[in-house]
């Protein structure tokens, strides 16, 4: 099972503290985490699964896995920019959105057209069709539910 | 100088001749349209401008250009699927973005987060930087003025 | 009608004037051109085109327009890098080689694999299914006749 | 470390044997594997490397990770059909060629564009740049001495 985090390449430290822990609570569930790969809350999941002994993989905007933060295990180097974001949430059987800007708004919009399941916290409100919640076991206990009906 | 048109490839009438007459005024402003290239706000804008003797480029997702609207001149075959939309919103000076839904959403937040201007009639409200207005008129004004200033 | 011109970004004045006739010709058989977009071939393919009358498209590999070559009438920024080279043989109807590199050698095979004409004049030997041709005359010919063939 | 094995979706016994044998390879040689994760020559070096205890990655063409051979262990799902090859050479630190067609050939030319190192097999002749091998041992070991000199 596929469960990708998105959010923006910087954040705030409240932010990043519920990224890490969103990271953790999916490797600790034998999920794969994907992320963007880059800093923010990109890197806070992937240091939360990480630390957490999971499997993660950063689908990569550049030109060189050296962009990627220190805890992407499997770096994607696409060199397709922004276009990236299509991989990142086509890849999950869900998503997780924290936070964010207007490049993570893309991913959700993605994600609500293919269908995924999308869940947000502290993210963009108005957008229908985002299941809000407000805690990091709230978000990816209903991640891996839907994730599992999706299989 | 490029205008890009985005909307949803299902509209309702009243959708259709308001991008219909964006269409138009583009043309008429001596600029090139570029449209994901289906149908729906796609094709009325495709069709606006064709018929006032513009060109008209449909970047599309598939793998034939026989799935372009018959107003494309210039269909470009991506292959790409969803992620041709950053193609559509890369290439323009200003996107006029008329209704749409959640992939109109998507390249709203692309042109956004790539720092074009964004110009919306009838579409997604609460999208902080979305320029409103009201007429085609309005739109197409707008955008050829903030394009010209891009260039 | 859209005939695509391949080429590496730097070539000889030789290769440089066989590509502008290569490009006249597309023009004056009423077919768009499509190139990369930017220089050695692909310039001199647009530059002929362009003087001719024609339609030049460009499918440019970064993030602006401003690496387009003055000929090139339609910019589309793919910000893609390398990947935009499928969409240049995808559009395609027919596709000319004009001698060519590593990146030439990339899109002679993707447009081999997706069934697509490719008609080649001074460029890799040695790959089966490139139909090879002496002069520009001979190339533009038979890619018009293959592309209305396609259609 | 990361190597790619590109090779066709179709083969006989005796090159699905050698790629299974080299999947194998580069798992005991602690190497991660990514390969364009469908049939034949992907999932052949898959299956050996998924066998000796490897991770495997699977960079889809399609719209779903059903479409992965079964000895894919992370599939990433592109929806960008051929363009998705350009990202299984440029995550890679060195690519290993096993024969293979056109799709193939496309691969290792914007490999080599790219400056990766390309270790062949029953591959292509004639392109100037693959490093020519005849076994899976000489193939892989002559891939992990490359790729850590670019690491």
């Amino acid at each position: 099972m596929i469960i990708s985090v998105i959010g923006a390449g910087e954040c705030s430290e409240k932010i990043y503290e519920i990224a890490e822990n969103v990271g953790g609570l999916i490797a600790r569930g034998n999920a794969v985490l994907v992320t963007g790969g880059l800093g923010g809350v990109m890197e806070a999941a992937s240091k939360g699964a990480k630390e957490a002994g999971g499997i993660t993989v950063g689908i990569l905007p550049g030109f060189s896995k050296d962009e990627a933060n220190k805890f992407v295990g499997i770096p994607i180097t696409t060199g397709l920019s922004h276009a990236r974001n299509t991989i990142v949430v086509r890849s999950a059987d869900a998503v997780i959105a924290v936070a964010g800007e207007y490049g993570t708004l893309s991913e959700i919009a993605i994600a609500l057209k293919l269908g995924k399941p999308v869940i947000g916290i502290n993210t963009w409100d108005n957008v229908e069709g985002i299941i809000k919640v407000n805690t990091p076991e709230e978000a990816v206990q209903k991640a891996l539910e839907l994730a599992s009906k999706k299989e």
